[in-house]
């Protein structure tokens, strides 16, 4: 049996099994917004069916409008309340003739009309700038057949107003208009962001935000039996890590770091028999000027105790599927999982994009053959091939590439368009010697009329350089309109990551992931003699080609973690504490880390992550709305006992 | 129709409706827990009704173990587990005769039994550290009739060991050890706080926090539509607020400060259209050292758009009735309102304690008939009496009470023992006059061999001290073991209050809440005669005479707002980016701000804030367990252009 239910207004954000999204408010939603459908023309679609045994159906309704001055949002209007007394607030969006107003909420738009009697608010209108904030009274009428708007989800009605009140009165020019097609530059978007907050793009970002983190709370409190704990972000510096702002207190000399993750208070909390942690928590890095990189930012930190790295993919795994958005194909319920060392020999990245092909060609055996060729202790060779149809090699682009090999100095690079395997052949026979050229194009798989990159040496900046060039070849293509990506969102896990990469100092090491990421035990024996070789038990997630999250089994035998420190050359006496921990009965365990500023800006598809924030700094971490950073008086420097001091230019 | 469902331990922390808290683990969670009834010996404790009719059941019920390596938890075996293969992991809470083993983690504690053939475990437990991680495999026995333990959870169990493997040896000598009876000192629970989580109070405190949070989530999204916006924490500095932490900079003299509150990001959003807006904060003040005050702390911070007092004010009920936990009474649908006249003149307090009568009583107009007395503008007398059952003046007492009166220097403070009106009146004759004594105690409700408080002077120090007094009063009888004070929560909303309070200077004004706040719109015309009588639309939360939350309608007006600021004397180019998001056509809104370490504190009736926060710090804001903060670098602070300056003693 089914009933029907109205009024879940704010459900249209969601995606929730029970409204499709494809009854999104048209107007306000589904402008540009690739992962929306569009708004089907269906006239029911402000009813949505719901099965009458959820019990938890009337109990959990959403009242949008309740504790507020209004009846009912600018987007829920139909036919059905033709005759209704109504109360609505918005923001005066247009106006014509005096008498036709479109009030506009972050719900949606209704039409209004004033009465030709009521020529006091008329006149009113006149003078009236847009963006105006206004409550009417007034009751709802069905339009006439043909003034119905069947693309606006309130087209099928109006309201005739009867009472009509300027709540507050907007400024006469705003630095710009909300109005999609006439969008505003990013920095006066962010200058007066309360403004670009009001398009309907920002309203929908925040909005599936704030859903899915609910959804994510909702599996680990209520399914999982997690608790959520907040850890302190004012806390001490952690070595060998990121680098942490700094905040001087009332004790000279004598500063807090910003935590750059919960990371110590986690693994306390599994210590301290909090066996299923997680938060939402905020986190703080200090890189500089950095493009899509924020001074603060927000990860969902989870750990687990008696769990192994299968659980803990499992956990995630599930965590995802469960709060996916309905308006995304639904993930896999496995993601596929792929050795770092794979993902790197294939697609030159440890953040693989796996949404097209081109995978390198490993050459390395090949190459060999001329031992002049072999400069690097770890060598290796590698074949990156677009075929005739994605051939397109211009010298621009091929500048670019010879640009971005400067950042791998022990690689050499060579691209070229290909004729024929055997004009390619003839081409770098004099730098490979020909037996080895012959071969080569023998056995890479070479097409006619292809582009071909060639890049070996250090193995590493070999295989680094091609999965660069792969990766921009692609995006570059895309933006010529040549449709190489698959659609949709493809997700998978990097597994058996290094342990150790080296150091600054020669021979040093320094932690691939952080300094607790426990070895894989099969490799322990390896741990003395060649270090670079152990594999770790930790773990990125990867969509779409950006890591969104990682992880790993943490060490919990306080020995291994004092050897490890000491690996890595790190003072022991700072994380005393830590090996105390671990020696006072800690289980062992893991978790990970989920970055949802970049996890929400793949699935909205934005371009920046500063569309899923609220209020997002600069990539100078400046915040131009109040003007932070900024000047403070000498008495509160004096206070933290610390002074500015300005470098001589 | 019931059906009868297990394995729902998680909720043995909660205050769901299904699962009574009477059913709570009895080992771990009811000691010494006042708001916790004891366990019942009924063995039907682990089975749980649940009405067939609710779908959600199979869907939502909480599964504690997947994704780990346990199959049970420690706490939920019973009779109908019997002949199970299982698999616990856990701390080695005790042993005896190497072969009676208590298993323990934070859901309860299970026996094991290890074979008398199994020499080598017996061996191994000889030399095992209590607090060991063990993880043990064997099969589920009923226990002997006479070795049923009623007490526990799983007292009908045992657990006969197949497999016993120590997963992490926790060393000999522990700081403290888990015992509820031998409670380690604060300091040392702090820096070793890891172990002291390990304790059941703990756990518990942390576990009802979570859930209470989830429950006002829930309410929140689900319920009403709000969306969870998280706002930025690196700030600038708010003219005219609390002290904020300052965070150097790239740039040389420029700083962040860290957020006091979200204000006005919120206010922000409610001119971009996120009309409901609430999110679990961060927020950081500097007040120094200061008992129960933490330099971070939470709040739930709440905006809503279309909003007047009575709106918000009824949000907030229905937040709190519907997030309320199970284990304690009810609260009212609605909350009583005084006002804050009314608190002052009847408790003395603007957080007045409803929990014991001795209210104030008003006798400034007897006073004021010696014109002698009245040497304050704003004369107030009240006098404060406990009858002869309440009488306990001893010396010490009054000398406290003489101790706090310097602290309202313009009150005058008369205490004394009543023997009867009649004796009193001659008492205070001299220092009144004897009409106004006599007349006095004809008037004022004194009783024989009653305790007497007479203030006067400026009437909000005569208040204030006996609003002191009147609390201290009756926690020194509660200490000598005098039930004075109702049981159970106690909560209730302060309005008018006013807009203003006097500033530093002289004739000058400060905020009684903060600048954004609006007016009362009665009061408007007294703004600029009677600033001081200006009642603004503020109000506190006051749950068992603290308060635990604040908030106001807002001033949307920028004209009001910019009038106000320079009343108060604050710059106005450091508010104009508020001031122009008011001219944008910014809703009418108001909100609330609630302190959830002190909600939390007083709803699991905690000593300290500490109790209800993981990772708290001293009163003087360091944390013993890392021993932040502490120095930096001089290339960190470099980097962030400052020096350390040292202050010379």
């Amino acid at each position: 049996m089914y009933k029907i239910v109205r009024n879940m207004s704010r459900m249209r954000f969601g995606f929730s099994k029970k409204i499709p999204t494809s009854q999104l408010n048209p107007k306000c939603l589904a402008v540009n917004l690739p992962p929306l459908r569009r708004a089907s023309s269906n006239k029911s679609q402000n009813i949505y069916l719901v099965d009458e045994d959820d019990s938890s159906s009337s109990e959990s309704s959403t009242n949008i409008n309740k504790y507020t001055q209004r009846t009912h949002t600018c987007g829920e209007l139909t036919i059905d309340n033709v005759g209704e007394n109504v109360t609505l607030c918005g923001w005066l969006e247009f106006q014509r003739m005096d008498k036709f107003v479109v009030l506009r909420d972050s719900y949606g738009v209704t039409q209004l009309l004033i009465p030709d009697t009521d020529k006091k608010t008329q006149k009113l209108l006149q003078a009236l700038p847009l963006e105006t904030i206004i409550q009417v009274k007034g009751s709802v009428l069905s339009r006439p057949a043909n003034m119905r708007n069947e693309k606006q989800q309130t087209g099928d009605v109006e309201v005739y107003v009867e009472d009509f009140v300027v709540l507050n009165k907007a400024r006469d020019n705003l630095p710009f208009n909300i109005r999609e097609f006439q969008k505003a530059k990013e920095a006066l978007r962010m200058q007066y962001r309360y403004l670009d907050l009001r398009f309907p793009l920002m309203q929908r970002n925040l909005r599936v935000r704030s859903e899915m983190l609910m959804k994510m709370r909702e599996f680990l409190v209520n399914r999982c039996g997690f608790v959520d704990v907040e850890t302190p972000t004012l806390f001490k510096k952690t070595p060998g890590g990121a680098q942490e702002f700094i905040v001087p207190t009332r004790f000279p000399g004598q500063f807090y770091s910003l935590v750059q993750s919960p990371q110590q208070f986690k693994q306390m909390l599994m210590a301290g028999a909090v066996d299923r942690y997680f938060q939402i928590a905020r986190c703080y890095r200090d890189e500089g000027a950095r493009p899509d990189r924020q001074p603060e930012f927000t990860q969902l930190d989870i750990e687990m105790s008696f769990a192994n790295l299968d659980g803990i993919l499992e956990l995630v795994e599930e965590l995802l599927c469960n709060s996916w958005p309905d308006f995304l194909a639904p993930l896999p319920k496995k993601f596929q999982r792929i050795s770092f060392a794979d993902a790197m020999g294939r697609y030159g990245s440890d953040q693989p994009d796996v949404r097209f092909g081109f995978q390198l060609q490993n050459c390395t055996e090949v190459l060999k053959l001329n031992s002049k060729l072999v400069t690097a202790d770890d060598f290796g060779a590698y074949c990156l091939v677009f075929p005739k149809e994605y051939a397109n090699l211009g010298k621009s682009l091929k500048e670019s590439f010879t640009e971005l090999s400067k950042q791998y100095p022990l690689a050499k690079l060579v691209q070229s368009k290909v004729a024929t395997p055997k004009e390619f052949a003839s081409k770098i026979g004099k730098l490979l010697g020909e037996s080895v050229a012959t071969k080569l194009c023998g056995q890479v798989d070479l097409g006619d009329d292809s582009v071909a990159f060639l890049a070996y040496g250090d193995k590493r900046h070999a295989q680094n350089l091609l999965g660069k060039i792969r990766v921009n070849y692609v995006d570059y293509l895309e933006t010529l309109g040549v449709s190489v990506k698959k659609k949709g969102m493809h997700i998978l896990w990097v597994v058996d990551m290094p342990l150790f990469e080296p150091g600054e100092t020669p021979g040093g090491l320094k932690s691939a992931h952080h300094p607790f990421t426990a070895p894989n035990t099969a490799d322990l024996d390896l741990l003395e003699k060649a270090p670079l070789q152990v594999r770790s038990l930790s773990f990125d997630l990867v969509l779409n080609g950006n890591e969104v999250g990682g992880g790993s089994v943490r060490i919990h035998d306080p020995h291994l973690q004092e050897k490890i420190l000491q690996m890595l050359g790190i003072d022991k006496s700072s994380m005393q504490h830590m090996i105390d921990m671990l020696s006072s009965g800690c289980p062992p365990h893991g978790g990970i880390a989920l970055g949802l500023d970049r996890l929400m800006s793949k699935i909205l598809k934005t371009s920046s992550i500063r569309d899923v924030i609220a209020f997002p700094k600069t990539f100078e971490g400046k915040d131009p709305l109040s003007g932070a950073p900024s000047p403070v008086s000498e008495a509160d420097q004096k206070l933290y006992n610390v002074k500015s001091i300005f470098p001589v230019k």
